[in-house]
This record gives structure tokens, C-alpha cells and sequence, in this order.
């Protein structure tokens, strides 16, 4: 069989977790790694800059797409799937309808697929709420504590800021009353989180950050958000990747949870398995613009004996 | 919105948890139930006899199937898959192969849509194995402690047997293990559980139905089973509904996991969902015997608003 022919557009922490899994996996074969800036690859794949997209058109059969969220990935697909069949973990859950529309319409146009916030939250995490509301129960999700790869990048993206950690820290009072029954609704939904933020910046700078942070749509409005100005040897001692969450139903115990060392490498594994399914959906010609909810999921296994 | 027009065939615990579900939804109307002897129905619902089924060809839409898997379900499919769209949560795993391919050839046939093995294992549970399977992880199942409809029913139909109640107990000290990746195979996967039988029967008869329990493909051959003859009286005390289960990884803590208070209740309300589901898949002709894993998730939802 041959090998799936892969690149990696943006090496931060998640590029960087794919190509770890991605050298020792035989379907694939990584062509390239792609980035704005000058970069060393940890396991000795060939570097470009962005710019030399266009010279992979037909050498590279799938990009993952691995820029941040906040302001980088929705541009990026979109001129991505001009040239290649594209992936993506893209995690601003107001913007993917939009994110997938747009997609949509430039993949039909160039007979190109994307799959689109394929990571697990979303991704694995919207499959269980939409199953778990199906079934007719009130769903929550909960998540942490962990870092938040989607909100550091959005604190990282504010002008002035160094560098920075936004751990998500989920309320466990409210989750057991919840998983207890004896709350059945909550009147904010934020007020299961507490979003608590360490960040290295010019002093100067901090009070124009805090504000821009805690005004920040969709990331920190209307969230209990802390904010706290570390030195950048401090901020160090917070790069950790670990991650959890659960979806979680009221009434009867039915959960969902997970609690992984490294978030980017639970997210590369989850954009592994759906590549491979990425690569049926090109031999079937389905071209356009799908989410988890739009894949059956036979397409995941090759053979199903003793799954089913 | 027409209602859906369904019938119950069958009137164990999993005919009686589906009526009791489709009295309060208005998305159905729950025309008959149907059984091979004279029921009262707990609410109301007028009640035939089997033989009567054809007469309902244009009345009912879908068909419930609530007959046990060990002998009845698959030729109850087979004979109502002529008249009504069918959706069941049959669960011999060695045969569902066998049973999603006679169904799908008589549905074919006939412009019928079938749903198999819709419950939560087979069903939610497979779903949840091809997923981590697909993510690379080694990945496991543990039931109970529980009552399972289909070893009890498969020992209530021994000849001889006046009663009985079989409960899955998982082995905790495996199961732990294998989490903390302290074991990451098992020589025998039927050594993570238990199987617990208690029977009432005329003692004439112990030494044969034991013998048949231990012997019995699929359910017990293979397994640590042991059995208890018990008087009727006891075994009422026995007759308990709740049941759990988990799917798990080795390696990270991913997981998946249910405990409820009534097993036929919780599989009911799957049934439903999907029956939902089917209804889609008729209104698009998509006529055909399906898996959980044949659907796309999306068909769950009206609107994918906050679950995505």
C-alpha cells in the first residue's frame, strides 16, 4: 500500500506532537514542515517556508494544519486547500460554522477535502454531546485542570506579552451538585471553569493585557478569570501539557473523560485516525468540507471483528 | 411534525422500558404492542397478538424489537422486516454480522430501513472501541457489577430453567492493573470478568442446566461462571435492573464509562434516539440494513448549535 504523503503546516506544540507520532507511524510518509519562520525539525524532516506551498501541490496528498486558532487557521485553510487536502483541530467554537463553510466552498471548487476541528474538544467531545443530548439527558463538559493550548496562543497573540500559560480549572463543587442531581441547570455556563492565566510581560504593558484578556470574546468574557504577571524564568515552571475533561449527563452516570500527559499529542493521535479517514473520503471522491459529526464512523477501522 | 408511528414486538424489559419512554414523547405515537402470548399493557397501549402483524403493514412505521437475541430476535427481525422499518439492540456479538446481513438483504427487498444492535453494547460501547482503537490505543471492555438481559434471557430460555438472573461482574484488580499499564495484554480477555448465575429450577434438572450454562457458546464457554440454584423466592430478591460498563485505554486515562439504575431503560433510550435517526434514513430512501457505525452523528441532531 502506499503511504499517505503528508506535511505539517505550523510547528508549535501540536506540530511538533504530530511529527513525533507521525516518524514512527509506516501509512505515512511526512514530505515537509511548513512555517513562517526559520525552524529546526526535532526528527530531521525537511523544512520550508510557507511561501513554497505552492511547489508541493502534488507531493503532498494531506496538510495538517497546526496554526493557532485565535487569528492564523482560518486564512491558512483556506489558502492550504487550494493546494493540498487539508486537517485541522481548529477550536474557536463560535467560528465553525463559518470555518467550515469556507472551507466548504474553496474545496469544492479545487476537488480538495477538509476536515475541520478534529481535535478533542471539539471533535471527540462534541460526538459525545451530541449523543448524550440525543438520548435526552442534560449534558455538561467540564475540563481541567490543564493547560489550554487555544487560550495561551490567544494571550500570546495580545502586543506586549512575552510568553504566557492559561490553565483551565474546572469548579467541583458545581460538578459533583450537577452529577448528583442536585443541580440540574446552571444559570452561567462559565461558572463551571475558572480560567487562570500566568503571563511574562513589560510591566508597562500590564494593565492594557489584563484588560484585553478579560474582555477577549469567545476566550475570557464572562469567564471567572485570573490574571497573573510571572517573570519569564516563573513562567516556565507552567509549561506543563497535560490536559483533562469529561462530558457528563445529569441523572444517570454516563461520562465520557479523559486525562492525558500531553494534549497535543491526544490531539495528534485523534488528527492521525480521521487523516486516514480523510484519505477514503479523496478515493471517494466526497470533496467539500466535513466535522466529526458528518463521518460515519465505519471509516475509522479496516476491519471490525471484535469492535462491533 | 406527523408523529412517528411505532409498535413494540416483544413485552420482556426492554418492550415494557420502551413504552414506559414513548408515553411521555411526543415525537411518537405508540400504536401496538405485540407478543407471541395474551399481555396487559402497563399503559394502555392496545396489544396484539404476533400473528396478527401484517394486519399493521401501513399503520406502524417503525418496529421495535424486543425479543431476546439467543433465539428469537434474528427471525422476529426477519418476518417483521417485510412489513415496518425495524430497529433493534440484538446482542450476540459473534452473530451480528450474520444478522446485519440477512437484514439488510430482506429490507433491500422490501424498501425497508433496519437499525442492528442499537444498545449500549453493541451499540455506544463499539462506537466508543473503533474510536480508541482508531487513536492507537489498546483498548478494553469491562460490564457490571450488573444484571445482563442477554445471559439471563439466554438461561431462561434452558429447558428445565424456571427462573434465573445473571449478573457480569468485572475483576478489579485486572482492570486496575491494565489502566496503570502494569498489564497491556490479556492471555484471556474472559478473565476480566465473572459470571454469576442464579437459577431457579427443578432440582431433577440441576446437573443438565449446569452443564448447558457452562457449555453455552458465545455466553458462558470461556468464562469464570459460576452457578446457584436458588428457590423462586430468592431469586426475586435478585431481580434488580442496574447495570455499568467501561471502555477504557492502557496508557492514558481515556474512558468511557456508564452505571445506571435500569439497563432496559438506559438501552430504551438509545433506541429512541436512533429511531429518530431512522426515520431520516426512510425519508431519504436509504433503504438498508445499518450499524451504529454506518451513521453519521449529525442525523442525531436538529441543530448543532453549542455541541459542536
Amino acid at each position: 500500500m502506499n503511504k499517505i504523503r503528508v506535511g505539517i503546516f505550523g510547528y508549535g506544540n501540536l506540530g511538533k506532537a504530530l511529527e513525533d507520532l507521525l516518524a514512527k507511524d509506516d501509512r505515512f510518509e511526512l514530505v515537509a514542515i511548513f512555517s513562517r519562520r526559520a525552524i529546526k525539525s526535532k526528527h530531521k524532516t525537511p523544512t520550508e517556508f510557507c511561501s513554497r506551498l505552492n511547489q508541493y501541490e502534488n507531493k503532498i496528498d494531506i496538510m495538517f494544519l497546526c496554526g493557532g486558532s485565535s487569528s492564523d487557521l482560518m486564512p491558512q485553510a483556506q489558502e492550504c486547500l487550494k493546494f493540498f487536502n487539508c486537517i485541522d483541530a481548529f477550536d474557536t467554537h463560535a467560528k465553525i460554522d463559518e470555518h467550515i463553510f469556507a472551507c466548504n466552498q474553496i474545496a469544492m471548487n479545487n476537488n480538495k477535502v477538509a476536515f475541520c476541528s478534529l481535535g478533542w474538544d471539539p471533535g471527540l467531545f462534541s460526538l459525545m454531546r451530541v449523543l448524550f443530548n440525543s438520548f435526552g439527558y442534560t449534558t455538561f463538559c467540564a475540563w481541567g485542570k490543564g493547560v489550554s493550548q487555544g487560550h495561551t496562543e490567544a494571550i500570546k497573540c495580545l502586543s506586549g506579552v512575552v510568553d504566557a500559560v492559561q490553565y483551565t480549572i474546572p469548579n467541583k463543587s458545581i460538578i459533583k451538585k450537577l452529577k448528583q442531581s442536585k443541580l440540574t441547570t446552571l444559570a452561567n455556563a462559565n461558572d463551571m471553569h475558572i480560567r487562570d492565566c500566568y503571563v511574562c510581560a513589560n510591566p508597562i504593558y500590564h494593565n492594557q493585557i489584563k484588560q484585553s484578556i478579560l474582555t477577549m470574546p469567545n476566550y475570557f468574557e464572562g469567564y471567572k478569570t485570573k490574571v497573573n504577571f510571572v517573570s519569564q524564568s516563573q513562567i516556565e515552571k507552567h509549561k506543563k501539557m497535560y490536559h483533562a475533561g469529561e462530558v457528563f449527563c445529569v441523572g444517570d452516570e454516563v461520562n465520557f473523560k479523559i486525562k492525558v500527559d500531553s494534549n497535543p499529542h491526544f490531539t495528534a493521535r485523534i488528527l492521525i485516525a480521521y487523516a486516514i479517514v480523510l484519505n477514503k473520503f479523496v478515493a471517494k471522491q466526497r470533496f467539500g468540507a466535513y466535522s466529526i459529526l458528518d463521518i460515519p464512523p465505519k471509516y475509522l477501522i479496516e476491519n471490525a471483528k471484535g469492535l462491533i
